[in-house]
């Protein structure tokens, strides 16, 4: 792309901002439900192309494809229902004191990256563009170069319901940009106002720093992995050593661990239970099928990122797999380290994304805590414990709960639900901004900025802060929310 | 302060975070009220060693005293309401979904900087301060150097309020640090979280820029100025150019013009009833006593700006103030521009600190939407027209309400109400991030981050969770906000 081309796609882009901001919650709901069913409605058309792109099974895919279009449908009647807004109302506190209200408003063209490890929740038509939708922003989206043709395929179904629910044309866009040059002048262009990305820490980071060195910086919410680690304590492991063995496994092998949510670090103290845990552990990981990884790129960073850490000074494989390994296949493995040697060796501590697991032995709670308080920024970490021993750890509890986004009690981190409640982010450099959250309508409010109306006319104000709250949003006012 | 010094410092500050994190609203509440209870009871004192350093009349400063102890309590409430929390929670959707619950958490230690201009209200006990300890971070204060003296004794009240209501000592911390490495130093310590600064561009990008090139970034919330324009269209003018004069020059003199949102920029069409309009403000400007600037830096600056901006090609001088010239005394002065020489100078867009104030004289409406596009981000934006008039202007108003972030109506910009309401912040370079407030209890949110709770037993949840929602805060659940 020329900058002439480039220039043009943005004021094309821009247009249809000043456009779609002003066209009503309703009409903006109806177009993402709109989109949503038209995704389902070509299911196996676009399944068959994300099939040969990433290889993922036909199964996942659908699934994903009716999580994408749920995050549209879901996103959009948060539209309706406005809680994302943080309307404030307030009355004139005395004499002469204004009326003021406030309400979150769209930022403006939004750039988007799509996700290597979800063709279709988070790329395309994923849960960044559903939130700068809901949001009121145009949308730029980059297509991931490795499942560029899946993009298209989607982006064709968007620009088809753009035109069909009448909104403004490039409200949506495409574009193929492989060229780190191009991709930074996107970035860098100042129409754009915000940049949504999910991957790897090293383009995250890129990102991040060419938003912040912009003549005029923009917020980049990039999500760039987390090793999601999960601390198991005695009592647990006494209790559930073979269940939630088996639990843990699945949670690192489901799709070949391809997920940013995959717990990559087990953290338990060495005794009879922890054996039985980690008997079953190498068996499930030993006799696991490999499956075909997304492709030859994440596969053969895969195989160095597991080869490094495996290399790393006394780590010890505990897992061969029993199948022979194939190009392309993800061969799940597990290594054992104790937690000394862990804590003084950062390499061990890096995502290896893919279906590995590396097992933190500890000698008791105290090493446990200094592990957890050793560990970066996370999306999640999980401590599995009874009630009763947990409410003695409150301090390896706060250590954890400091350093994620999303604290998870004896389950496993994977398997991100779509709601209201969900924090899908955490400190650096799990993400950019740990004040965001990037799945439920709440990852919304990445795409706006609050503005405040002083003693503006009831005529001259948006329906969403009329005096008798035309659209039935949430408003907060007088110390209370009310609707 | 060398290096070991400044981590003791920093360690005694993490530590005061871990047990003040931990401490129940309701006490949190309780001692910043006592706070604010403090800095009324010293007021004397207070206003006297303020007086001295500031050249501020007493009246005003008692107000902003009343100001900053009003922030500490409202801020207080806000925690007990907890309505900015931003708590969801998400009962399983169906068979085998999780639990999810989710609160805003803070950050971590704080690093807030005194600003120049309001030596109580936004430094050492300011918005700032009151924001972090709501949200239940601990705090580091750098002392503004032009008001040191009133920072240590502000300073002096807090660490007696920390002490008398048993809060962990070291909360709250006060440094004097005049040597910008040392600075550096500061805002690149691995223990603080984020930082707040309100000051001139040049600071507050400094800061910015250093906050993002640490090894883990931090949000750096800096406010810098703003040129605050007003736009005035004919039938305001016809229906009341005189007193709209009285009221907009009331707004650029009060105490030497000092404030953020003092209007710079007055854009209008030239008529008859604009006549009347500029005579009364030529002749408030021109008979208004000056007052003494803040210090001798601000005096230097304001002389400086207001020259450069004055020698611009075409700028034309249409006030004279009668009064002699004196050093440290802001003298007002009032200058006009056609529009079209206007949009062509970017200097003539920079804030001028001080009683200064340009015309820009435009042909007609097209003239002015010009005029607002080629203005930067500002905190606010004001337009004095009748309704009907206004209803007329739907893209002026669009444009003016693109760039910042209080929309004003028929009004002036000064006097920022602290309330839920208040968005006091906007795009670049006004602020570093328009996402955020600095003004209200939406303030506490820059200095928080949600974190979720999956499946989390009731008896490890924070009080903020728990089932029978024992602090009554504001929660949203089944799409309803509840308490």
């Amino acid at each position: 792309m020329k900058i002439h081309e480039i220039n043009a796609k943005m004021e094309a882009l821009k247009s249809a901002f000043d456009q779609y901001r002003e066209i009503p919650l309703s009409q903006r709901t109806r177009f993402m439900h709109d989109t949503g069913e038209r995704l389902l409605k070509n299911k196996d058309r676009l399944i068959q192309i994300a099939m040969k792109e990433t290889h993922l099974p036909a199964e996942r895919l659908l699934g994903e494809l009716k999580r994408t279009a749920f995050q549209l449908t879901s996103y959009a009647d948060a539209c309706k229902n406005g809680y994302w807004m943080d309307i404030r109302i307030q009355k004139p506190a005395e004499e002469n004191k204004p009326v003021i209200k406030k309400m979150n408003v769209p930022l403006g063209p939004v750039l988007i990256f799509g996700a290597g490890n979800f063709p279709f929740a988070y790329s395309t038509a994923g849960g960044d563009t559903a939130c700068a939708l809901a949001a009121g922003c145009s949308v730029m989206v980059k297509a991931h170069p490795q499942h560029a043709a899946t993009s298209d395929a989607v982006a064709g179904i968007i620009e088809e319901a753009v035109k069909e629910n009448n909104m403004p044309s490039h409200l949506f866009m495409h574009v193929h940009a492989n060229d780190l040059s191009l991709v930074e002048k996107l970035v860098k262009h100042p129409v754009i106002k915000a940049v949504g990305f999910t991957g790897s820490y090293k383009a995250g980071k890129q990102i991040f720093d060419w938003g912040n060195t912009r003549e005029q910086p923009i917020p980049v919410f990039a999500e760039m992995g987390s090793t999601n680690p999960v601390f198991i304590l005695p009592g647990k492991m006494k209790e559930s050593a073979e269940p939630y063995a088996q639990t843990v496994s699945d949670s690192i092998l489901t799709d070949a661990g391809q997920f940013c949510t995959k717990p990559g670090i087990l953290v338990i103290q060495k005794n009879t239970d922890a054996n039985i845990f980690l008997k079953t552990l190498q068996d499930k990981m030993s006799q696991a099928t490999p499956v075909a990884m997304l492709n030859v790129g994440i596969y053969e960073n895969y195989e160095y990122k597991k080869g490094l850490s495996t290399e790393q000074e006394n780590v010890k494989t505990i897992s061969t797999n029993k199948h022979n390994r194939q190009p392309l296949m993800g061969t799940p493995q597990l290594t054992l380290i104790d937690a000394k040697d862990f804590i003084a060796n950062n390499v061990l501590k890096q995502e290896v994304f893919g279906p590995y697991c590396i097992i933190v032995c500890c000698r008791d709670i105290n090493e446990m805590k200094q592990v957890a308080s050793s560990l970066e920024g996370q999306l999640t970490c999980t401590l599995a414990a009874t009630v009763q021993e947990a409410g003695q750890q409150k301090e390896l509890i706060k250590i954890l709960q400091s350093i994620c986004g999303r604290f998870i009690f004896n389950g496993v981190p994977t398997g991100v639900q779509v709601c209201p409640a969900m924090q899908h982010g955490g400190p650096f450099p799990a993400t950019t901004s740990s004040l965001f959250t990037s799945v439920g309508p709440d990852g919304i409010k990445r795409f706006t900025r609050p503005l405040a109306f002083q003693n503006v006319a009831e005529e001259l104000l948006p329906d969403a802060l009329k005096e008798t709250n035309p659209l039935q949003l949430w408003r907060y006012t007088d110390d209370r929310f009310t609707r």
